[in-house]
C-alpha cells in the first residue's frame, strides 16, 4: 500500500491554474478531462528503495498490480461523479439547480477562489454572501434563518473566521443544508454510525480518499493522527476505523511522536506542528499527508502554493455534498410511504359517551401525523395542536403520483334519526389503516355549528369511530364557516347599500362616487372594467362614457322582489327564517322582506366544495347571481364589486383541514354544503388531495350527505363531474332499524321512544325494508356503473338473524358483498369485515357513467333523476317553475347539472312514503339556480333551510370546566 | 498519580448491599453518609514499590499529600452532590420531583436493580416501563413520544436490547431527555465541546471520575483506551483529553498492545477482550479500569460481582444528569430575557402604500418570535406561519416576575380622519425594542372586519409602523370576533326560542321539556339547579316543585319591549339596524322589531376584554342581562341556560394572539370593544401577559380608543378598577391637523379634501388648539395622577415651526415631555425621541388614583366625569335615564363602574364643539347596563353600533391574485 502526500500535488495544481498552458491547464478552465490526476510526491524525498521514489505518476495510466493504482486520489473522479450527480438530477427535474451559497465575513479569499472554481467546473451554481469582516453574531444568524428559509437553498459553506464559528452559529443553519458537516447533530450522526441524513465533512472525505479507502488492502494498516482536535480528528478517526484501518492519535509535543511516525502506515498532520516530521521518520512506504492548511482561511499564510491541493479535493467533495443535499431535498419532495403510528384504542363495555371517550384519547399532534403520511412541514398550517390546514401546493408536488381508490360511503333512506354514516366512513378508515394497514383517509363534511347547540349535536362520528378531538370538529374548527358567513353576508350588505344609493342619488353623482378622481386621476377598477365587457361597453376612459352608458354601468336596478340572496348565521335562529330589513329611519323606507339561512346553505358553500384551486373558486364566486334586475339580466357578485373582496375573506377557507380518527388515522374536514338545496358533499379539493397522500394502494372514504338516492346521485352526476374523479366503490349504510320502517314499520321520530318493532327482532319487517328500499338503492348505485358493498351498522338491539337475514339480502339484491359493523362499539376492529369487503370491491373494474348528459334539457335531466332514481312515474311542473326553466336556459344557464331539493327520508317527494314508492308524479314546484356553484335546484316541496331550537337546546348540558377547561355535554 | 481498577471495588459495594450489618449497609438502606466510599484495588495484585499496593482506603480520611486522596473516585461524593442538588432544587420548588423513567424490554436484571437502588438512595422516582422483551420499535418509539410530552419526566434510561437502540430510537427521544447522552445531538455536542445542554453519559463520567478527573497532575499523562468501538470510546477520547491526558487506543488483538499497556499511565478496557492484560505488563503505578461489564446488560454474565462497582458509580452518574435535567427544566420555566432579534427595515421614500410595505417584509415565524421572548413551546397555539395565541398558564409559570412600565397611548380629541394612535404606538415599542433594545410589547385591538371592506380600511398601523401581515391582522385572525358573533347569536335564538316555546305551551309541557325523563330520571342541569337557586328554590328533586314554583322555574316571562339583547354581525350592514323578526308562519305571529349591531359592539367583547381568567369570563358571561321579565326582573344568560355553551365558543378566544411589528418586535392583539357603548381597550389578558413577558425592565404600550377624555378615562377608571394593573405613562397623541381644527379652523371631514388651512403653516390656529384641547386632555390625565408625554404624529405638510410650538406648547401645558414622531415614514427609527422621553416619564414617581369611588351613586358617578373630565357645568338626566338609574340601583347594580356613551368629536356632547368646550350641561339620554361587562353606560346622544357601507366601498379594489395569493386593495 502506498499514500501519498499532498504538498507538492498542490504546487501542480496551482501552478496549472495560474497557466493555462500547462498540463492542467483544462482543470482551471473549468472542464477537467475525466482522466486527469493529480500529482502527488512521497514523504521520502531521497530516491529509496523501489516502491515509492518521487511519484508523479498519471494515474490516468493505471500500474497494473501496483497498489497506487488503486488509491482513489483523485481529484478528477469526484469531479466527475459530481457531474454525472447533476446532469441525472436534472435530467430528472429540470427546473432544479442545486445551489451552494457561501456566507463569508470578508473578501474572497484563495480557499474561496478554490471553492468557487471547483463549483464552476462541476456545473454548481454558487451564490456568495459577503458579510463585514467584523460581523456579529446576530448578522449571521439572520442570514441562517433566511437560508434555512429558502428552498434553493441546498448547502451552505460558513466561510468565517473560528471565532465566529460559534456553537449558536454551527446549529443555527438546518443540518440537511450542513454540507460541512459541523453541526453538533451532523457531527453526533458520523460519529454514531449514521451518516445517511447527515454529511462527511469534506475534509474528512478528501483525506479518506487520499489514504485510498476503497482498497481492501488497506485493512489492518495503521495511520497515525498527528496534531488536530475536535471534531474533524474524531470524525476521521471514526471514518478510517470504519474503513478497515487501526488508528493511533499523537500530539505534535508528544515523547513517541517519532516511534509512532515510524510504526504507521500513514500520517495525517491534522495541525501544523512545531516539529518537522523528517522524511527520514517514515517507512520508506510510509503516506504522509498534510491537511492542515486546508482546514483554515489562508489570509496569512505565506506559502500558498503548499495548500490548495486538498483544498481542491475539500471543495470538490463539498460540491458533491451540496449535490448529495439537493438531490435528498428532491428526494423529500417525492411521494413518500406512510409511516403512520395508530394510536391504540380499549374500548369499554358499556360504551362511554362520545366525548368521554374523545378525551380519553390522547390525539397526536399534527404535525407529526403530517409528517407520518408524508406532508413536509411547509405543506402545513397548524390552528393550534390538533388541527392543519393543508395547502393545495401539495397538489404540484404529487402532481404525477398515482391516486388511491375512492370510495363513497352512502346509505339507504334513513330514519328521522340517521343511521350512521359519518360513524361507518370513520370506522372503515379505522379499519383499513390501523388495522389492515392501507393506508387510508376519510374525508368528512365540516357540521355547522348551529345544530351542535340545538338538537343533532356534533357529527365527528360516535362511540369508538370518532374524530378527535371531538369538540374541536364540532365547533369553530378552523374557522371556514365563520369565512363564508362573513363573504356570504358581504354580498347581503353590497345589496341593500347599493339599492339604497342607487335610490337616492343621481347617475351623476353615483359615478362620481363609483368612479372618484383620485389625485386627479379617474379610472376604473378591473373589476369594473368586467362589468363593463359585460354591458358590452368596451371603453375604459370614464370621461368617454355616454349619458346612457353611465346609466346602465351605476345602476345594477335590482328588482327588490326578485333578489335570492339571504343573509346567513351558523345558529340555529328560526327567529330570522322571514325578517323585515331597513326599518330604521337612516335607511330611508327602502324595506324588504328577507331572511337568514343557516350558514352551511350559502352558495358560498357549496362553491368551496366544488371549488378545484383558488382561481376556480374566485371565478365561481364571481359568477354568483345574487338576483335579477328590472329589464331581467341577472345580476352577479361581481357587478357589486365584491368578488375580490370574497376570494380574499376565502384564501384560507379553501384549505383543507386535517384532524385524526380514536386510531390516530387522518381525516380532511372541510366544506359542508347542504344536502338539499346544495350537493352535500364534502370538498372537492380534499378528495383530491387525500387520493395523492394515501398513495397508489390507498384509499380515501368520503361521504355523501342524506340517503343515496340524493347524496349519492349527487356526488356521482355533480362532484365527480366537477372534479373528474371516478369512484372505485360505494358503501351503502343500513341499519336493521331503518329497514324495519321500510318494511312497514311504524313512525319513528326524533326525541320519541322507539316503538317495540325496533326493537324485538322481526325478520318479515326486515325482509320488506331489504326487497324495498335497500334493493332500489343498490339498483342507484349500479345506474353509475359502480360496485356497492352494503354496511349494516349494527345496533345492539339487532339480533343474529336479522343482521343474517339482511347481508344474505344484500347480496341477493346484487350488493358485491355485505357485512355487519361494530365500529361504534369496538373502533376499527368492529369494521374489519367492512374494509375486506371494500377492499375486494374497490379493485373491480367499473363501468362508471353520469346518468345524462349535461345537454340535455333542463327538464329532460329532472326527469330522468325523477324516473331511474327515484322511481316517479313522470314530473309535474308549477307555472313558476316552467317560467324559470325557460328564464335559465335564455340566460345561458342550461347546461349546468341539477341538484334535486328533495326531501331525504323517502325516495319519493313524501316524507312518509317508505320502502320504495312507485306510481307516483314528481312535482316541481320551483326550481332556482346557485350559477358560482354551477347548478340547478328544482325544489319539490319546501326546504327548510333554517333549523330551530328546541324548548330545551342541547346547549343545557354542555359546560365548560374553567380549570381543566374539560368540556361536557357535548355529542 | 494513582488510578485504580474498580473491580474489587464492585465486590465490596453488592457484598454491603445483600448485607445490611456490613460497614457499607446504610448504602443499602437508601441512606448513604458522607464520608463512605468505594473499596478498590489496583492493577497489580502483587505488593509491588510503596506507592500502590491493594488499595482499599476509605477516602473520607484523607491522605495528606497523597495523590491518591486527590482522586475523586468516590460514588459517595457524586450520591452526596446529587442529593443535595435534589435539596436545593425542592427547597426552591417543592411541587417539583425529578423523575427518572426506565423503559425496559423484558425483567429487571441486576443492572436495573442498581440503578433503581442507586436513586432510591439518592432520592430520586423512578418509574419503570416494562415493555416486552422482543416488543417492536414501533412500540418502544410510542413510549419515547409519550415520554417526550410528558413534564414530569426529566430523563430517560433506555435499557433495552442493543439491538433495539436503533437510530430511530436513540433520536425519537427528547435530547433534553437523553441522560445517557447517546442521540445524535448529544453525541455531537459533546463530540464538538458543548456540553452545556447535552448530557456527558454516565459511564464516561464514571470512567473520568475513576481517571481522577479533578487532579492537575494528571495533566499529560497518558490513558490507553483498549477495545470498545462509537461514540462513547469516542467521547471518552475527547473528554480525557479535554482534562490534560493524552490518550492511546489500542484494539485486543494489536501486536503492540503490550507495549502500550506497558507504557501508559492508565488502561481503560471498553470492551470485554480475548487477551487478559496481565497485571505484569502494567507499570508498578499505572491503573486499569475494566467498563466493559457496565456497558451491557448483563443478562449472560456469571461473574456478577465482577461489574457492579463501575455500574454503580454509572447509575449515580445518571441520577446526577436526571437531576441536572430537571434543573435545567426548571431553569426553562423561568424568566428567561429576550433575545429579540429584530428585522431590518430600509424606509423607502416615497411611502409605498400599506400593503406593499408589509408584503416586503418577512415575518418571523411566530414559533420563531415567541421563543426570542420566553415563551414555551407548550405556551403556543400556532394558527398558521404568523400568529399564534398564548396559553393563559403563562400567568401561573411567571406569577412571580415583577411586571413591567405599563404605558397607555391615548389621543386628544380626534378630528374624523383619525389622528394615528395605533401607528404611534406601533412606531414607539419598534423604538423601543428594535432600537433601544428595551423589551417592550403592544398590545392591540383587533379590528372589526366589517369596516375594512367599508370606509376606514384596516387598523394594523400605517406606513413603517404596522403590525405584519396585515391582511391576517384585518381579517379573520384567530377567529375571536366570530366566536363572538357566534356566542351573542346563540343568545339571541335562545331568547326568542324561549318566547315562542312559553308562548306556545302549558307550565306541565314546558316542564316535561326542561327537566324530561331520561331513562326514567328526571333532574335538574347544574345550570337549572343555578336558576332555582336565583329564585329562591332550594329544591333539587324536580318531583317536588309545587305548581307555582314550577311555573315560575319554566317561564322566564320575558318583556318582548324590555329585551335589551341584540344579534350581532361583523359586516357592515346598515340594513339590518332595525328590522322585524319572526315574520315566518312557523313563528306563530311571534314578531317583534330588533336590531343588529356590528360584532364589535357585543357585550360579549367588553367581557372578553375585561375578563382575567377562564372564570372569570365564564362568571361574566352567565351575569349577562338579556333583558327584563314582564314583573321586572332582570333575565340573565344563565337563566336561559346558555352560558355553558357560551363559555365553549368562547375557550379559544380569550387567549391573546400573538403577531409582530414591521421591525420584528412582538404584538399582542386581543379583544376590541367598542369605544362608545363600552370601554374601548383592548384585553386585561394581553396586558397581564405582556407585563409579565417584558420582565422588570420592559414596557408594554396598549392603546385606548377615541379621545383621552373618553378611551383613557375608561382605561383607567374601568379596565386599571378590573385589571389591578396600574399605568406608568401616558403618550397623548396630538397632530398639528387635530390642533388646528380645535385652533378655530374649518370643518374636517372624511371623504372631502382638506381646506388650505391644514396644508399651509398656520401657528396660530396651533396655538389655539394647544391652549384648549391639547391642555385640557394633558389635564384629564393628571387626575389620574399618571405623567403625560404628548407625541406629535408629524404629517409631510406640518412645518418646523409648528412642530416647534406643539412641543413648546405642550411642555408648558404640563406634559413631561413632547416629541414629534416620524414613525410611519422611517419606522421606529422615527420615534427614537418618543421612546426616549417615554422611558424618562416612566420612571417617574405616580399617584394613580381613580377619578371617582365606585360606592357613590350612579347620578354622582356621571357628574363626576361630566365636570372633571368633560368639563361640564352640570349633568341633565331624562326622565328615562332617572328611571333607569333608579331601577338598576335597585337591582343591585349601583357600585358598578361608568361608561360614558359620548361623541368621541368633541369633549362635550356636541360633536362640532372643538377646542375645550366649557359652560354646557351634558343631556343623559338614556341608561344602560352591562351588567356581565360590569358596568353602566350613559348615553349622550345617540350612538350609531352598525355602520354602513358608502356607495364605493372599500372592497372595490380588495384583490386576490390566485397565483401568487397576493392581496391588493388593503389599507
Amino acid at each position: 500500500m502506498k499514500l501519498a502526500t499532498i504538498r507538492s500535488a498542490c504546487v501542480s495544481i496551482r501552478a496549472c491554474t495560474s497557466r493555462p498552458g500547462s498540463r492542467f491547464g483544462s482543470i482551471a478552465q473549468g472542464c477537467l478531462p475525466t482522466n486527469s490526476r493529480l500529482t502527488l510526491r512521497t514523504a521520502s524525498t531521497a530516491p529509496s528503495s523501489g516502491s515509492s521514489p518521487t511519484l508523479t505518476a498519471n494515474f490516468g495510466k493505471q500500474h497494473k498490480g501496483d497498489d497506487w493504482s488503486k488509491c482513489n486520489i483523485s481529484m478528477g473522479e469526484v469531479v466527475q461523479n459530481t457531474m454525472e450527480a447533476i446532469a441525472t438530477l436534472q435530467r430528472r427535474n429540470p427546473e432544479i439547480q442545486p445551489l451552494l451559497v457561501i456566507l463569508q465575513a470578508g473578501e474572497d479569499d484563495s480557499m474561496l477562489e478554490v471553492n468557487k472554481k471547483t463549483a464552476g467546473k462541476i456545473g454548481l451554481n454558487v451564490t456568495q454572501i459577503c458579510l463585514a469582516k467584523n460581523c456579529s453574531e446576530d448578522e449571521i444568524v439572520e442570514e441562517l434563518l433566511k437560508l434555512n428559509d429558502d428552498p434553493r437553498v441546498h448547502g451552505v459553506f460558513l466561510h468565517l473566521p473560528p471565532t465566529s464559528l460559534t456553537s449558536r452559529v454551527l446549529n443555527t443553519l438546518k443540518p440537511e443544508k450542513d454540507v460541512d458537516g459541523i453541526s453538533d447533530l451532523n457531527v453526533g450522526r458520523l460519529v454514531r454510525g449514521d451518516v445517511s441524513k447527515g454529511f462527511i465533512p469534506p475534509i474528512a472525505s478528501a483525506v479518506l480518499d487520499l489514504l485510498g479507502k476503497h482498497d481492501a488492502a488497506l485493512k489492518g494498516k495503521s495511520v497515525l493522527l498527528v496534531g488536530g482536535h475536535g471534531p474533524l480528528r474524531l470524525a476521521l478517526q471514526c471514518l478510517i476505523e470504519r474503513s478497515g484501518m487501526t488508528v493511533q492519535t499523537s500530539h505534535w509535543n508528544a515523547k513517541s511522536l517519532k516511534t509512532q511516525v515510524m510504526q504507521a502506515d500513514a500520517v495525517v498532520m491534522l495541525s501544523a506542528g512545531n516539529v518537522d516530521i523528517l522524511p527520514s521518520w517514515a517507512r520508506p512506504e510510509g503516506v504522509i499527508i498534510h491537511c492542515e492548511p486546508a482546514l483554515e482561511p489562508d489570509d496569512d499564510i505565506i506559502d500558498s502554493s503548499s495548500r490548495s491541493g486538498l483544498g481542491h479535493l475539500t471543495a470538490a467533495y463539498r460540491v458533491q455534498n451540496v449535490v448529495q443535499s439537493c438531490s435528498r431535498w428532491i428526494q423529500e419532495q417525492q411521494y413518500r410511504p406512510w409511516r403512520l403510528h395508530n394510536l391504540k384504542l380499549q374500548p369499554l363495555n358499556p360504551v362511554p359517551n362520545d366525548i368521554e371517550i374523545s378525551r380519553a384519547q390522547t390525539p397526536k399532534p399534527v404535525d407529526r401525523l403530517a409528517e407520518e403520511i408524508g406532508l413536509l412541514p411547509e405543506e402545513l398550517e397548524a390552528y393550534g395542536r390538533n388541527k392543519a390546514k393543508v395547502r393545495l401546493s401539495l397538489l404540484d408536488r404529487l402532481h404525477s403520483q398515482p391516486d388511491g381508490k375512492y370510495v363513497l360511503v352512502a346509505g339507504i333512506t334513513p330514519t328521522p334519526l340517521g343511521e350512521g354514516k359519518s360513524t361507518v366512513t370513520i370506522g372503515l378508515v379505522q379499519a383499513l389503516s390501523a388495522h389492515l394497514k392501507l393506508n387510508s383517509f376519510a374525508c368528512l363534511r365540516q357540521p355547522s355549528q348551529g345544530p351542535t347547540f340545538g338538537v343533532k349535536g356534533g357529527a365527528a362520528g360516535g362511540g369508538y369511530a370518532q374524530v378527535i378531538p371531538m369538540e374541536e370538529f364540532n365547533l369553530h374548527l378552523t374557522g371556514d364557516i365563520h369565512a363564508i358567513t362573513a363573504a356570504n353576508n358581504l354580498v347581503a350588505a353590497a345589496i341593500d347599500a347599493r339599492m339604497l344609493h342607487e335610490a337616492t342619488q343621481s347617475d351623476k353623482a353615483l359615478f362620481n362616487r363609483l368612479v372618484p378622481s383620485v389625485n386627479g386621476v379617474r379610472k376604473f377598477s378591473p373589476i369594473q372594467i368586467s362589468r363593463l365587457q359585460r354591458l358590452g361597453i368596451s371603453k375604459t376612459d370614464p370621461a368617454s362614457l355616454t349619458p346612457q352608458e353611465v346609466s346602465s354601468f351605476v345602476r345594477l336596478d335590482l328588482d327588490p322582489s326578485k333578489i335570492t340572496w339571504h343573509r346567513v348565521v351558523d345558529t340555529n335562529d328560526r327567529f330570522l327564517r322571514k325578517i323585515t330589513v331597513g326599518q330604521a329611519s337612516t335607511e330611508k323606507g327602502q324595506i324588504r322582506e328577507t331572511g337568514f339561512d343557516i350558514a352551511v346553505a350559502s352558495e358560498i358553500m357549496a362553491i368551496l366544495a366544488l371549488a378545484d384551486s383558488l382561481k376556480d373558486m374566485k371565478n365561481r364566486l364571481a359568477r354568483m347571481v345574487v338576483g335579477t334586475s328590472r329589464s331581467g339580466e341577472p345580476v352577479t357578485a361581481e357587478d357589486l364589486g365584491v368578488s375580490g373582496a370574497l376570494a380574499v375573506l376565502m384564501k384560507d377557507a379553501i384549505k383543507p383541514t386535517l384532524m385524526q380518527t380514536l386510531e390516530g388515522t387522518p381525516v380532511f374536514v372541510h366544506a359542508g354544503p347542504f344536502a338539499n338545496i346544495a350537493h352535500g358533499n364534502s370538498s372537492v379539493l380534499a378528495d383530491k388531495l387525500a387520493l395523492k397522500l394515501v398513495g397508489r394502494d390507498g384509499y380515501v372514504v368520503t361521504e355523501a350527505g342524506f340517503g343515496a338516492d340524493i347524496g349519492m346521485e349527487k356526488f356521482f352526476n355533480i362532484k365527480c363531474r366537477a372534479s373528474g374523479l371516478r369512484p372505485n366503490a360505494v358503501v351503502l349504510v343500513a341499519t336493521v332499524r331503518a329497514l324495519k320502517m321500510h318494511g312497514g314499520g311504524p313512525n319513528v321520530s326524533a326525541g320519541a321512544p322507539l316503538p317495540k318493532e325496533y326493537i324485538d327482532e322481526n325478520l318479515s319487517l326486515v325482509a320488506g325494508g331489504c326487497r324495498s328500499n335497500l334493493k332500489k338503492q343498490i339498483q342507484i348505485a349500479h345506474l353509475f356503473g359502480v360496485p356497492v358493498v352494503v354496511a349494516l351498522n349494527v345496533f345492539r338491539t339487532d339480533t343474529q338473524a336479522e343482521i343474517d337475514l339482511v347481508c344474505q339480502m344484500a347480496k341477493e339484491c346484487g350488493a358485491s358483498d355485505a357485512v355487519p359493523c361494530h365500529h361504534w362499539s369496538q373502533g376499527g376492529r368492529g369494521s374489519l369485515e367492512l374494509a375486506k369487503a371494500v377492499k375486494e370491491a374497490a379493485h373491480r373494474p367499473t363501468n362508471f357513467q353520469f346518468l345524462y348528459n349535461t345537454e340535455m334539457p333542463i327538464v329532460e335531466k329532472i326527469r330522468t333523476i325523477a324516473q331511474k332514481v327515484y322511481g316517479a312515474e313522470d314530473i309535474e311542473l308549477s307555472p313558476e317553475a316552467g317560467s324559470k326553466i325557460d328564464y335559465y336556459s335564455q340566460q345561458g344557464y342550461e347546461s349546468l347539472p341539477i341538484c334535486m331539493a328533495k326531501t331525504h327520508l323517502s325516495l319519493s317527494h313524501m316524507p312518509d312514503k317508505k320502502g320504495a314508492p312507485t306510481r307516483f308524479v314528481l312535482p316541481i314546484r320551483d326550481v332556482r339556480a346557485s350559477v358560482g356553484a354551477g347548478f340547478i335546484y328544482p325544489l319539490v316541496g319546501t326546504m327548510s333551510t333554517m333549523p330551530g331550537l328546541p324548548t330545551r337546546p342541547c346547549f343545557y348540558d354542555i359546560d365548560l370546566d374553567p380549570v381543566t377547561e374539560e368540556i361536557t355535554g357535548l355529542f
